[in-house]
């Protein structure tokens, strides 16, 4: 009997990471519909599909090279035999944890998308998102969760020389989220801007996204996902502490998305006088970041206003990128970057094993590695396919040149 | 190993009940598409903002005050330190317990931002949230599900004097559902009808909705998630005979909301002579609330035909509230309030511990209690604040006046 | 304990099958959108109707009379009592059983909606629902899952007269997929091509969808319900083997999805030299189709090749179809029908308990029986009521003469 016991944890742990997986490739949906709601009409069919396609070529790529690159140990060449038997000790399957892993490739290749949209060659893109999922990602994986060595000796996670406490994120602030933006923003700098955003007078032209209720059922996806996110991160859930461990992520991870919605609301309110909704959805996005990388340990209050800086953070870093002509039509950068940086330095305010210096370093690795790296692939793709449409397909709208068909044929006024 | 089979009774306890909180908090993206759906294009961008944010201030009113006001005894101030560990006796995390509850404080007050749309000051309806989710929703829960007594030794639940039987609403046909719509029918009688839909001849001008794909969608949310809604309030599943109940509820669930839509259909069919979308998708609601106060007694069969007349009962009562001149452009009254009521008095007859005696005096104290409070915080905020936009603001859609931007700028041929 | 133990195993075992359940409900509302995304304006209202409606009647006619027809051991007429405690020694609730197996013949029944969108009556197709899933779907059901014999004792489940295997279909590739493709193509060849599909001079013209963002959306949802549908045909996990099994299920599922994306999008690119967002939707959901039949044996790799396969197929099979002027306005014949069939046929080469020869009498046995009964059912709702709108009422589309409501009525350009 001592062995159905083991075996119903296992089981149990098992079931509890794909439910967990499942809500988190359901985030894909999210940012599908999050960033075609935000773009015009005219790009909508080429982001959807960027975003269903990278999701695709993620899950691909990651099978392929990024899992053993990223966690080295689990098994060579494992997606060429069936996984049902096997058992690397991890208290649950082998199978599952692949599953688990790589929907979060895929969560950080989103943020890419959203912040490229409206100019960007679709296959330029998709061969970045080829690069990214199948090496960029996985590297700074392999230093942070894979606990691997940087060079050398030199490691951040795991036994980090001459520290006491080790880089803390517990879902992905860092590695997932701000690595996302880390390579968006290399992008957005060799793109340049849409054409028309901002005027030679300093003027900044809002550019208003043409589908809201699908900018806002996106967010409710991604809100919901994120209990996979990280609810999944805590990896089992059969004993007492962890069952309860989990059930804490839940409530600080939604108390965190709420704060960030409520912060992003009322600054926006004082800023420009309105209830900016695209405002609050990216202030709850915000919440939800900044608490990703330390979700288990706050209270919930702690965890509430933890959101609600995100959210505060989120509305000044928007307006900011602006005025440095930094154009991401989402706000994804700041989502995602800015405050995935705030979520990760806030960590060391609640958890014992954190520190700031190790928090700062985690997030120089990280961003230097994908910035870096990001800029180098941008550059070689430019010089090969070019990453930018014609003036006249942006002008006309990415969805004719790059898809051939227009998302919504019988509704748009033809408004450029 | 006993301690180990207790944990993972108590791992598989919580686990269940994150995962039926997710489903409800899914509820709140079904409520936001519904309602967009079923408003004009003009007021879409104002109701996608009432309906995130109310479940933002839900979360947030419930955490700081409503929950323990509620449950008096599960911990007041427990939102100033982490769960992760604390262990109230409940047989589940102490944290996965108010995750669960705070998601039904926002379906509650989801029901209201519906039939006060197209015409109410946005910020007036988030502070009525503020109010409800913070004092009138807990207040009634404690003398309900709480336990505790309403005055003095009077209460309906726990040990009601002379009584052999109490209050039995399972899941919330009336504390949620009904409670939902007696504050949404306070809101509406305060607000008055919307321009343009009652004429001086008594006759009634439909106002359609301008995105019935996101109202269907939204149906199909509210369907799903309310597995979690009944399912999870068994509160418990590790043991056979609470695993067996919760797949009932499951089935009834399922099978309520079936009947429901074909009691609507069927009968929208012989008064309109059409298939009427928006009768079926409100029809499914029905039997969903209809079957909430007891979806685990009746048998599969005795739970379709509670849903089918739910469905039945929900077409007269839209049609008899626009002839009360009562305008609800969502049909959230006679869903929630109506079937509400009639979900409560259906108990007796597949349910020995309830009475037809206490469900009518549960219903009265539940009613009485939120539509009167709810008619003194609405008065008060008509005084400081309006409640009511302007008559050019209606007739331009509160989207421009109260968030500042359209929900379809390239679409909405601008029919007012 | 031992019995604690027991109860531990049917209550993970309830709760993993409830889950996928709501993950397979969850798919009708991907099918709801996919379909309303692919039609144009005029028809969506029709085609939301016949969506959900079609759900709640499978639902109700599978509780009636298909699940005793498919499964006759699980006890006649179940729907009379309450299952709460009865126990039929499947090792999880009776109840549970039910509500999962309901949810496939909605699946199977939604299938048929989207070939016949735009031109049928709307109350023939429920009609024919009331046949398919009460009837013509759980008599196939009991040959294969149900392991009844044909006729005699001829059999191709269970104990199949001389042959060393039996027929496989291990989430329904054939049984639901292909059975639901079978119903659509009689319908279709009853009804004819919509007016204007198909040139005198044998060229064909494209009818866009009207809103891809809806039909993105119903691709993803059904990707996500798909681990419920395949995942939870294992039907237990609370070994060690089974939950193994599950993941990989998991895991092969995603990743044949992922491969028909990839498949179909680089496949319509060299043909039609475009990304075709319509043809990666469809590419994806062939990769599911496709692994469904053994999502069990392959491994990762190999079914990434199992979904790029089908999603090759699907995009010939489309183009195919309309040169014999076949009209689906979805695609569902190519996607359920044509790649369920490589589906099954792909099986043997993974599956040492399956063979081609009974894959393709199983095949031919469903589809000859579902082909032929549906066309006698067809032919008999054309004799009494008809199953064509007018040419009037097609041109004018169909939401208006069978639903009296527009989809977008505000934004609608009138194309027609």
């Amino acid at each position: 009997m001592e062995t159905q016991v083991q075996e119903l944890q296992f089981a149990l742990d098992t079931f509890y990471f794909l439910v967990s997986g499942a809500l988190v490739m359901w985030m894909a949906a999210g940012f599908a519909m999050l960033e075609a709601g935000l773009v015009r009409a005219k790009n909508t069919t080429e982001i959807l599909t960027k975003n269903i396609s990278l999701f695709a070529i993620a899950c691909t790529m990651f099978m392929i090279c990024g899992y053993q690159l990223m966690y080295s140990g689990n098994g060579f060449g494992f997606f060429l035999s069936n996984l049902a038997d096997a058992d690397a000790g991890l208290g649950y399957s082998n199978a599952a944890d692949f599953f688990f892993q790589v929907v979060f490739v895929a969560t950080a290749m989103s943020i890419v998308s959203g912040a490229v949209a409206e100019r960007m060659k679709l296959w330029a893109f998709l061969l970045f998102a080829v690069v990214m999922c199948g090496f960029i990602y996985p590297m700074e994986g392999s230093w942070t969760w894979g606990g691997e060595a940087i060079i050398g000796s030199f490691q951040i996670k795991g036994k980090p020389e001459g520290a006491g406490v080790d880089f803390q994120d517990f879902a992905g602030s860092g590695i997932v989220h701000m690595a996302g933006a880390a390579a968006a923003l290399a992008g957005v700098l060799i793109l340049g801007p849409r054409k028309g955003k901002y005027n030679s007078n300093g003027s900044v032209n809002a550019i208003p996204g043409a589908n809201l209720p699908l900018a806002t059922l996106g967010t409710f996806i991604l809100w919901m996902g994120w209990f996979g996110f990280n609810g999944g991160s805590q990896l089992v859930i059969s004993t007492k502490g962890d069952a309860g461990a989990v059930a804490m992520i839940f409530l600080n991870t939604n108390a965190a998305a709420a704060g960030g919605l409520i912060g992003a609301l009322m600054v926006a309110r004082i800023m420009f006088g309105k209830a900016d909704l695209t405002m609050a959805l990216n202030g709850a996005l915000a919440g939800l970041v900044a608490i990703t990388a330390g979700p288990d340990t706050p209270s919930a209050l702690v965890a509430t206003i933890i959101g609600l800086v995100g959210g505060v953070i989120v509305v000044f870093s928007i307006v900011g990128l602006d005025k440095l002509k930094i154009d991401d039509p989402v706000g994804a950068i700041s989502v995602h970057g800015v405050v995935g940086l705030f979520g990760l330095l806030v960590v060391p305010l609640t958890n014992d094993s954190a520190s700031f210096g190790m928090q700062i370093l985690g997030a120089l690795v990280i961003f230097v590695w994908v910035f870096a790296t990001s800029l180098i692939a941008w550059f070689v793709i430019k010089a090969v396919i070019g990453v930018r449409v014609s003036e006249e397909e942006e002008f006309n709208g990415v969805d004719i040149s790059e898809c051939g068909m227009e998302a919504y044929p019988e509704f748009s006024s033809g408004a450029k």
